[in-house]
């Protein structure tokens, strides 16, 4: 069995990690801990584990967490920067899902963090972990940078234009809209029920952390520059994400579905959808599946691609456990085959 | 007192039409017909208005509509253009909420609703009722086609730019999300809260039957042919409506906060909001504003224009009220200062 | 005109009280205090109110406030029972929306609320304002104690019932549930969205601040001691409160229908429904009313009432103008006719 | 590998068997059938399965149904009191997700589903499948009446009370709340989004079809006729149900907490909260758990209940597969050990 820590429980991925994990037949979660509410029992927090889970939380430099083989960082920005050094030189693997190891540009991440860059070795060896691009990369990682949700959203829905050289890129828009759980557990005014549910708004419009993320890793897809526009909006519901993107097709005769399905047949966890078909955020909630369709518009040469995962699982604790299994050598799908919860 | 008749009075478009009329000092609603309810109270399909509406569903051709000043079709496609002529012809006003008369091109119209339209008098009679352009035509009207709910928010978010304009007509993109309402009261296994809550969605991609009206009512305002992308998504939530539209400026200097400020300063149900703040759906909702916000991308020279109404009110019965008030000489804003209701 | 003005005017009543007296053609609302925000503008906390509201958050000793007839406190328990005194020596009417003077016995109000009550002379003043039950003498009150919005929905349901002396005493239980705007806009995990919406619970089943409430106000209609069960529950959407109450019919043969139909003909805000409709506490959104179905149990004794209203408007701010408009010989429903926003 | 068939596919409870034998690892789904889509393939009806499923919908007399070791009926009433008995004689094993075989009493049967009952000898050789209670009996049966959500939810409530004989079995109030689900995939304007979202009520308050079964089960329980009072109500959720159940105590003094503790501590699937906890229907979405919470009322001598199940899991697919494993000789949870989705 790998061992597992996780360090920073108390969040929607910590527990959607539990939650995954659980089905997983090759693990054992041996630590979890919170600064905050070390000591209690993690079903005391989390009451959907009474009968499930006997853990407890630690306090995070428990000396537990050295016996993991493995240790995930459900940790809000800034806070694995500091603390994944003493893994990673134990020879313990480390998954990050935070943002602290995504962007290879230390001025970009102070720009949108607040905060300086600290640890360039570390950075230098992270591996972004968007499974689907970087697989051969990630086998033999010692530190994943777990993707952003939404830039896994729009560069799984790119991939195939970018690599087949099909779109103008100075000219792509990705209007995105995300559940509320995006914007995590911490008590919040803006994301209480009456603020947000019943609602529908765009929100960093002026510039959102996530921007620099999507440009980053579609330009390393393009092998040159590409400039996006970016908008966010919140949906009033718990999970789903989706990303409409709109592109320019250089050749508006081309096959883009076959290109698309050619593209993934072989990814277990991306679907294209027939011809046609518009994806559904539901249909792949609580579970790693990514479904993308893609419809030309009516007028002109425009293509529009639609491209949904559930934010906590594809877009956070699922493709970090996905990233697990590449990194241990076992079935990419292994714990996560569930399909989603519907209704 | 205004004696007003509304005719299919059981879909949400009625009850919203009922709903605002009772705030109304200067009218009476004196019948209400729908064919499959004819001779039961109104409260009993509507409970929330049992105690302040006495009112018996009527048959459509029952002849106390004769005594009305102005009648309001609140039917499916196809009904009122049979139905208005008799009304138009003894001098009653009508307001077609429905489609019927909305497009002036009838192959458009056979296009997309699959009729073909029979009634060439009327249709160059009618006219389209969007207040805020065409105040003046509306003010003699006899035959009001009131706008659908997209064409209302996108039309009204891309004026001032195109009054001025700013505005490349070539690369419009309009991403438009709508609550669920829009899709009416009928049983309808799609719109079942168990379909439709907790998910998000594309639809109509490959073609919407607003996309006409859209096209047609942009190309009126800047005098030339104007195409766009058009895609609708589907919200978890009864009412709301929001376009987010993508357009590049032609000169990106220009100070486009000020022009929408200025563009509207007069609108009473027109509000543009300060500088960098995004509008919400909720705060419109059940009143007839529209709020606008713009917002220059960081980079480039797109311009995202975020417009929000609810689309049961500004979307259709509230602007159908804001018509017959020009149409009678009545102050515009006459029974529709309510403020939105939050939370 | 009367002056109005509103002592802590940034939670869900204070905003309820500015939709609401918007509609009122007697009123003004001259000052609206907020210790955290004074010196904003009121509609950049509530963008609903831009274009219809230009005032500016003063602090609450600011001197304007003694220039109006009537005040509201829109204030968490503790800051009203200091802060009404000064008012109400100069003659300033007051009804404090929140929990301050609505229990008789400063013990249970020690009991409830932690706080010793300081101010016995203003809690011998104080007038219960339920207005259906209190409604002389409320007339002449100076000091309104707004009832709570359990309390409300309860006594409703059951006045007909303890007036003619049908039920057990002995044997009460009242099944309440309750939107989320009941728990206010303060930043709290436990009414994220993410963490009410799509579920349900109890909570409070040991023991709730409106127990106390509730009995005193039954064994004042009841004229002895009465006790009852009250478990409430929180549902997953913005506004709305039902009670679904169980008791013990001494006569089962009594016709309860019309006994409730009678008992509320004259009140314009209570509704009881035709026999075998139950209510819906969608058809109360946003409106003043409360409607009231009631059912005998299939078997034995038992009757059920159900009993619902939108928990902001008379479950606190609609009530809360209504009690004005009684002080002050007013139409009791002025400003108060809208009916409930459907759908 | 044990062979399942599935008659009537197409509903929530059809898809929901589907997810949940995705899981297990020791069956396989050969046959799904369904008259309206024989032909189709079962992932253009749900998407969600679109990558995990290879299915066709076949007709229901398709012969490869007759190759199932087991089939689920997961249809309206009265097909299965028809369609059961062919299998049956095949010996192959029948569980009945539908009401045809819950009811002992024809009468009771004709009563409430208005059909004659015509299966009598089906009828005597069916097993009510409430595992925790008929576990014994479900081994050897050849026929499964799976019982219905809200029987569940209040019998596995009541189960330790009746057993201890504690409480008084005639003053019994169950109140109960299901998420919408439970009204099924069918077109229906009274479960539209927009009929049912943003409000709660109570229905069938006059008569339910579950009171019978549930007054028939606690019979059972007891050993003499319980009568109760039940009152269902709609929660505008998808999934989950909630039993608030009043009991009055026969002796106050009991330690009710150690008698559920007690009762359920070899119940993998019934988690008895810890003193003082209350239950969230959000901690069972998705999974086969049922969790209770027990409290005193803090006056008299009531006790309450809250019982909360998935009513698509625990409540119909979820305890079906659950009766399968008891059938077949299996581990009881396999497949069965998901927790809860959260949030």
């Amino acid at each position: 069995m790998i061992k597992v820590g996780i360090i920073g429980g108390t969040g929607y991925t910590g527990i959607e990690l539990l939650r995954l994990l659980h089905n997983h037949t090759k693990v054992e979660v041996i630590a979890i801990s919170s600064r905050s509410e070390a000591g209690k029992r993690v079903d005391e927090i989390f009451p959907s584990l009474v009968g499930s889970c006997d853990l407890i939380f630690s306090l995070p430099d428990d000396i537990i967490l050295n016996e993991c083989d493995v240790i995930f960082f459900a940790t809000p920005y800034g806070v694995a920067m500091k603390g994944v050094g003493a893994f990673v030189k134990k020879g313990i693997k480390v998954i990050d899902l935070g943002a602290d190891f995504r962007l290879n540009d230390k001025d970009e991440y102070k720009k949108w963090y607040g905060l300086d860059h600290t640890q360039d070795e570390l950075l230098l060896l992270a591996i972004y972990g968007l499974c689907e691009i970087n697989r051969e990369k990630i086998k033999n990682a010692n530190l994943i940078a777990n993707p952003g949700c939404y830039p896994t959203t729009v560069a799984l829905g790119l991939k195939p234009l970018i690599d087949n050289k099909l779109i103008d890129l100075t000219n792509i828009i990705a209007d995105c809209k995300s559940g509320v759980s995006g914007a995590g557990r911490g008590a919040n005014k803006a994301t209480l029920l009456c603020e947000v549910s019943e609602s529908f708004k765009a929100y960093g419009v002026s510039g959102h952390r996530h921007y620099s993320e999507i440009k980053q890793e579609l330009s390393l897809l393009a092998g040159e520059n590409v400039n996006l526009t970016f908008v966010p909006h919140l949906v009033p519901m718990i999970r789903g994400m989706q990303a409409t993107i709109y592109v320019d097709l250089l050749d508006s005769d081309v096959d883009v579905q076959s290109i698309f399905e050619s593209a993934y047949k072989d990814e277990y966890f991306i679907t294209v959808l027939g011809a046609g078909n518009t994806p559904d955020t539901r249909n792949v909630r609580g579970s790693n599946f990514c479904q993308i369709g893609v419809q030309k518009a009516p007028y002109g040469n425009k293509l529009i691609v639609m491209s949904v995962i559930d934010n906590l699982v594809k877009g956070a604790s699922g493709q970090a456990i996905q990233n697990m299994n590449i990194l241990f050598g076992l079935d990419e799908n292994l714990g996560l085959k569930q399909i989603g919860l519907i209704p």
